[in-house]
C-alpha cells in the first residue's frame, strides 16, 4: 500500500490533537486513500518528551528545529502548527518551493504573505491548504472554493472571533466587559493578552483571507477597515437589545460589487448591531458563523466552533486528506483561484450607531445634529437617557451614509468643547 | 485550450438555469479551470423550443430522447435534471458504465438506486456527484466528503424539506395547516401533489442519502422511521412554543454510534419539539439547515436555501466544476466512502409529545396513565386544555423512552374505547 508521509511542526494544542487523531483514524483514512498517513517526523522545543507522551514509535524522527524539518527528504505534506510568523513563512515558503504540499492554520501567515506563498506555489507546483485558519472547524475556506467556486460570491460576513462574541454574549447577560473578559480567561478562550482579539485585527486577518480566496488578489490586512469592541460598554449592549431591538455582534465583512473586469470590493471589520431575526443574531458564546452570499445559491451560512485544538485539528486533518487523496490520484490538487483583475476598494454606505458622553447644557445637541447634518448625514433617532448630571449620554443611529464622511462628521463633533473623547461607534446590519 | 463537454439532459427550471450560469460565468471557469466547459447536447422534451429561447448556439445538438444522449459519443459530464426515476436511472447507469462522470439532483435516484449506482462508477471508473439532490445549495454533501472526511460523523439532522418548514412557520404565525398548504403552493413552494412533502417520504430520501454517505453503507429509504407533519394542528405548534417553550420542525436525522468495526445507526423523521435556543428553532420559512456532530470539529450547522432552480443550479454546477478539475488533472476524481462495515439499525430513547382527544369522562386519564405505566414510560407533564364538553385534548409528554416500546403504548392506548383514533405524536429534541 503506497504511504503518504506527513512531517508535523508544532505540537501544542492543535498539534497534539492532529497527531492524536491521524493515529486513531489509521484504518479508516487507509481504507478510504488506499493509502496510509504516515508520520515520519514531528518538530517541537520539546519534541522527545511530547512524542514520548503521544506514544510515538521510534522510527518517527524528533526534532526540535524547524529548518532541520525544512531540509528533510522524502516528506509529501509538512504540517505547520508552530505559531508565530518567520519560522512558519521559512518553513513553509521552503516547502513549497521544493515541491511538498502544506497544511497551516495560520491565519496570520496567510494574511500577511499570501502573494509570496501563491508564488511559491507556482515554483513548486505545490499546495497550500489552511482550512483551520478561519473559524476553524468551519469548512468555509473549502465551500468556497468547491461548492460555490462556480457561483458568483457577492458578499462574505460574519462572526469570526470567538473570544470576542463570548465577551459580548456574557454583557448581553448584564456582566461588564473587564469582567466577561476575565471569564474569557479563565475558561482558555482568550489569551492572556487579548489586544488582537479585542482591537479586531485577528478578524481583520480572517477577512483579509476570505477577500483574497474570493477575488483572487491579495486584500492586504491593513486595507480592512477595522475597529473592536474596546470601546463597547454593556449599556451598549443592553440599549441595542431593548430599545433598537437588535443585537451587538462583532462582524467582518467582504463586499463585492462590479464586474470581473472592474470588479469593487468593501472590506470591514465592525461592531455591529444586527436585527434580532437574522440568523447570526442567534450565534452565541464562542461560537463562530459566516454567511456567504451568492448570486444563484442565494444566502448561506455556515455555523459552528470557531477555535480549540478539536476544530482547528479536524479541519488540518481535512486538508491533509484532500492533499493525500491528490497525491494518491497522481493529480495535482486544484491551484489557487487566478484573479479576474485586482479589485477596486469601495465604501457601501452604512447606517451607523453612536455614543456619545456629552455635558449636560443647552446648544449640545443642536451642535451635534449640525455637524452631522452639515456634512449630509441624516438622523433616524436620538436618545438622551438620564445621565449623571454633569454628562448624558447622547445615543444617535443614522440613515445610511458613506463611513469615511461619518468618521469626518465624529472628528468634527469629537472636537466640540462640550463633548468627552470617549464615544461608541458601531454600524447596523440592514 | 482543452475543453470539458457537457451533456445536459432535462430542461426544467434547474437545467435552463444551470445553462444560463453556464454560458454567464464562461470567462471565469476557463480561467479557473484552465480549460472551456463546453455543452455539447441538450435533452428535452421540447429541445428545440428551449435551446432556442436560451440562445443556445446551433451546434449544440438537441435531443427529446434521453435514450439517444446516453448513446452520443464525446461526452465527459452527462447532467441529468430530468426528475423522475426510470429515465434518469438508465441514462445515468448508462454514462457512468461508460466511463463518463454524471451529476444529477436527484435524490430519489440517489436514495433508492445507491448500490447500483456505485457499482456502476466502479465498472466505469467514473464518479457520479449529487450535491443538489440534499438540501439545494448548501454544500453538505461535499463537507461531508472532503472537509469532514478525516473526522468521525456522530450525527448528521436538521430541516431537510423546505416546504414543511414553510407550513410550520406559517402555522406558528397563527395559520391553520390547510391555509398554510395553499399558501405555499401559490408560491410555488409546494408541489400540486404534496403528498410526499407532507408525509416525510421526501425527507426520508434525504436522510438515506446523507446516512449512506457517511456510513458508506447502503441505507435504503423505507428503513427510515418516518412520521410527516399531516397530523399536526395549529394548536400543536401554538401549545409547543407557549406552553413547552419549543419549536415544532419537522427533522430528518442519522446518528451514528458503536465503532468501525461494529457501527450502529439510527434514522428517523419526525416532527420534532426544538428548544427556542437551538440554532435549528431560528431556520424559518423555506430555509434548510442541517447540523453535523463531528467528534473532533463539534456541532456545525449549515444553513441555506434548500430549493428552487438558482440554488440547485449553483449546486450543479459546484459539481460540474469538481469533476471539471478532476478530467483536466487527469485524476480520477475521489471515489465514494467505502463502508467500514454495515451499519446494525437501532433506536436510541427519545422523549415523546402525544396530543390524544379523549371523552371528558371520570376514568380515562388513569386509563392512559396505566397503558404508558405498564410498558415503563415514565409520564414528564399532563395538560388538559379545555375541550368541547363532549371530549378534551390532552397533551402528554415522556421522559425518555424506547421507540418501538412507545409505539406498542400509543396502541394500547388507541384501543381504548374512550380515546379518538385522531391523534398527533412529536419527539423532542433533547
Amino acid at each position: 500500500m503506497p504511504s503518504v508521509r506527513i512531517a508535523i511542526a508544532g505540537l501544542g494544542g492543535v498539534g497534539t490533537e492532529t497527531v492524536r487523531l491521524l493515529r486513531a483514524g489509521r484504518e479508516g483514512f487507509r481504507r478510504r486513500l488506499g493509502a496510509e498517513l504516515e508520520i515520519i517526523a514531528v518538530c517541537d522545543r520539546h519534541a522527545a518528551q511530547k512524542a514520548r507522551r503521544l506514544g510515538l514509535p521510534a522510527r518517527v524522527l524528533r526534532l526540535t528545529d524547524p529548518r532541520r524539518l525544512a531540509a528533510l527528504p522524502g516528506i509529501d505534506i509538512v504540517v505547520e502548527l508552530l505559531g508565530g510568523l518567520d519560522a512558519p513563512r521559512r518553513l513553509i515558503l521552503t516547502a513549497l518551493r521544493s515541491g511538498r504540499h502544506a497544511v497551516t492554520a495560520n491565519k496570520h501567515l496567510i494574511s500577511h504573505c499570501w502573494e509570496e506563498l501563491r508564488t511559491a506555489q507556482r515554483a513548486g507546483d505545490s499546495r497550500l491548504l489552511y482550512e483551520a485558519s478561519v473559524a476553524g472547524g468551519i469548512p468555509i475556506i473549502n465551500a468556497l472554493e468547491t461548492s460555490l467556486a462556480a457561483d458568483r460570491i457577492e458578499a462574505v460576513y460574519g462572526i469570526l472571533n470567538g473570544t470576542t462574541n463570548y465577551i459580548l454574549s456574557r454583557m448581553r447577560e448584564g456582566m461588564e466587559r473587564p469582567e466577561a473578559l476575565r471569564q474569557a480567561q479563565a475558561l482558555g478562550l482568550a489569551e492572556r493578552d487579548p489586544v488582537r482579539d479585542l482591537s479586531g485585527q485577528d478578524t481583520a486577518d480572517k477577512v483579509s483571507v476570505l477577500a483574497s480566496l474570493v477575488t483572487g488578489a491579495w486584500i492586504r490586512p491593513y486595507l480592512v477597515r477595522s475597529r473592536g469592541i474596546q470601546d463597547i460598554e454593556r449599556q451598549d449592549v443592553v440599549f441595542a437589545e431593548e430599545v433598537l431591538g437588535r443585537r451587538v455582534k462583532l462582524l467582518g465583512a467582504a463586499r463585492l460589487s462590479g464586474n470581473d473586469r472592474q470588479p469593487e470590493l468593501e472590506t470591514f471589520v465592525s461592531p455591529t448591531l444586527i436585527p434580532l431575526d437574522h440568523p447570526l443574531a442567534s450565534v452565541q458564546d464562542e461560537f463562530n458563523a459566516i454567511m456567504v452570499r451568492a448570486a444563484a445559491a442565494g444566502d448561506l451560512m455556515f455555523y459552528g466552533k470557531g477555535a480549540g485544538p478539536g476544530p482547528a485539528a479536524s479541519a488540518v486533518l481535512g486538508d491533509i486528506l484532500r492533499l493525500g487523496r491528490a497525491l494518491v490520484s497522481g493529480a495535482s490538487a486544484s491551484p489557487p483561484r487566478p484573479a479576474a483583475a485586482v479589485p477596486r476598494l469601495a465604501d457601501s454606505d452604512s447606517a451607523f450607531y453612536l455614543r456619545l458622553a456629552a455635558q449636560d447644557r443647552p446648544g449640545v445637541l443642536c451642535a451635534i445634529t449640525s455637524a452631522l447634518g452639515r456634512l449630509g448625514i441624516s438622523i433616524s433617532t436620538i436618545h438622551q437617557p438620564a445621565g449623571d448630571g454633569r454628562t448624558a449620554p447622547v445615543i444617535i443611529t443614522t440613515h445610511a451614509a458613506n463611513p469615511g464622511t461619518f468618521g469626518r462628521a465624529l472628528r468634527d463633533i469629537l472636537a466640540l468643547g462640550s463633548i468627552s473623547r470617549r464615544h461608541t461607534v458601531m454600524r447596523l446590519l440592514s
